[in-house]
């Protein structure tokens, strides 16, 4: 079989993933659609504009055409942006073949229809979405090009697919654990984004430690109730994808749902926030699209909901924290179906 | 009924609570061994070896008295360390009434026995369990008294003591949720610290935050899994007393489990660690408690394991984290007894 692994996208994400298997395998292919940075990639062995200081193995290639990229290798890693996500997946099927693995590294829903990023995939490619793997977990691309421990989650309805994907991509500084629960695992690392974004708001706004901790554990509940609602194991919220990755995200200067979030806990507005990123915000999108999946499954979630408020109809954050803090008195637990346990637990 | 509230012990987190319960009540004393802290809290309103710049209400007395104190009180809350709880129990058992609500804040086990507080407090006031309610959750004292917006679980094995107990501290500022699931809460509490001391010594290491959201993830698992063993529901561990004291406790400069684990990482050995620190580190003893209930239990706790032996038989914590990331690939789930399920959820 061959040797070659296929990366999509050279964002810091992908660079970093595309460093991971560098390690472990010969040839290791990163495609962008920017000639610049496929020659600073191949002459200069970085890419400064995602990963600033970092130095990328010389064995990791890039080019700017997707056939030359894809062709013979025996895996494809897919790291787009949400939104370019249904594009660089139909522009991979003019080239994909059928005994390549598909694993998918993006958090993030397609706004308009609410789908999954495996969903989009497999519509694409025209396979069935047992093809395809989702990556996810606490990872800043950062530390993982300077080879600081680290563990990613792999999912798939198919197992023998994500041990494929462990297999790829292990190493004693990148460990990788498997989960069968795929919707749960994508589900958990897009919409944490918006639990990282009021996190980032409340420290913004100088509450403490308690005050964070309370909007991690609280929007921890609330991402696992719809979670659960759209077919996820409400444990895997608890594993790496989500407890994990929410840690992660909403405790570190790396993170820009993080540094969205603290600024508007400052008092800027949406607009400014993103004008001074210069990177997409994935949070801002997922919340307008939990707002839509709150609603059209009928589950509550008071932080998303604040979070909407505040980010589209400028509601003053103070108040969205007061408005949280002054819910009726609740119990901690939710009641769950027993039929949630007995599908993943038999 | 009596508007009084007594609390036992004035270390930060007893005087906290009661400054909390200050704000809701007209009349709360708080009982101390020392006479010059109590001198110093009813003339300076201050407690500055614990909770050095906070100024206490005015309404919070302190009694070197403990019948005194708990003369007609509606409610005792007790936050003794684990180790003196046996005997402030045993103490208090001479002025208990049986209307009295009975609250424990404390995190631990009593290392001789692997009971958990609960127990040890209903063994030496001669009543059911059932009577007594657990607070636990994301709380550190220097926040409270500072009212920053604060967020914890009560729990009971009978739901009226937990509702009583949420009435009478809830507030604008604190945010009081309920659980009727006692053993999980008490457990995830005690627990946490062995993964707070884990963090801490990731983070002396140097590893970054990749490698200290695996430990808190995994950690988090491991304490699971023995909780299940042990009666508990696996959600509570996904709640405040869990993750969100664990994100509290393992990312805050105020934690006396982290700062430990920090100087462990930086080469300092136990002794030293317990000699700078001048206060209980409860995570210490529990991770020698934990050793025995995992023994006893037969259930995997690999990062315990890890910290057992750093701690107590010298083992370098970098070996300690090398073994951690080397150990065969591994599924993120584990698979659950079906009754666990039924048991909460019914």
């Amino acid at each position: 079989m061959s040797n070659k692994v296929a990366v999509l996208v050279a964002g810091s994400w992908g660079t970093a993933l595309a460093s991971v298997l560098a390690a472990n395998h010969p040839e290791v292919v990163l495609w962008s659609r920017n000639p610049d940075q496929v020659k600073e990639i191949n002459e200069q062995h970085t890419n400064n504009r995602y990963l600033p200081d970092a130095q990328l193995p010389v064995n990791l290639k890039a080019t700017s055409d997707m056939g030359e990229a894809v062709s013979g290798a025996k895996a494809v890693v897919i790291v787009a942006p949400s939104k370019a996500m249904r594009q660089v997946a139909r522009d991979l099927s003019a080239h994909w073949q059928k005994d390549m693995l598909v694993i998918h590294a993006t958090k993030g829903f397609e706004t308009e229809t609410l789908k999954r990023m495996s969903t989009v995939i497999a519509e694409e490619l025209g396979c069935e979405e047992g093809r395809i793997v989702v990556m996810s977990g606490p990872s800043h691309a950062e530390e993982v090009v300077k080879r600081c421990p680290t563990t990613v989650v792999v999912a798939s309805l198919t197992e023998s697919e994500a041990v494929a994907a462990q297999d790829l991509f292990m190493n004693s500084d990148f460990r990788v654990y498997t989960n069968r629960d795929m919707v749960g695992v994508e589900l958990a690392g897009a919409l944490k984004n918006i639990i990282a974004l009021g996190a980032g708001m409340s420290d913004g706004l100088g509450f403490g430690d308690n005050a964070k901790a309370a909007l991690l554990t609280r929007g921890l509940a609330e991402i696992t109730r719809i979670g659960v609602e759209m077919g996820a194991n409400p444990l895997t919220f608890s594993g790496l994808a989500g407890v994990g990755d929410l840690v992660a995200t909403a405790t570190s200067r790396h993170s820009r749902n993080w540094r969205a979030g603290s600024m508007l806990g400052q008092g800027k507005n949406l607009d400014e926030v993103l004008d001074s990123m210069g990177m997409v915000v994935e949070g801002v999108r997922t919340t307008q699209a939990a707002h839509d999946i709150s609603k059209k499954y009928g589950v509550q979630m008071p932080i998303a909901d604040q979070l909407y408020h505040v980010l589209f109809l400028n509601r003053n954050p103070r108040i969205a924290v007061e408005a949280l803090m002054g819910r009726d008195p609740k119990t901690e637990m939710e009641t769950m179906k027993l039929e949630t346990w007995e599908q993943w637990h038999r």
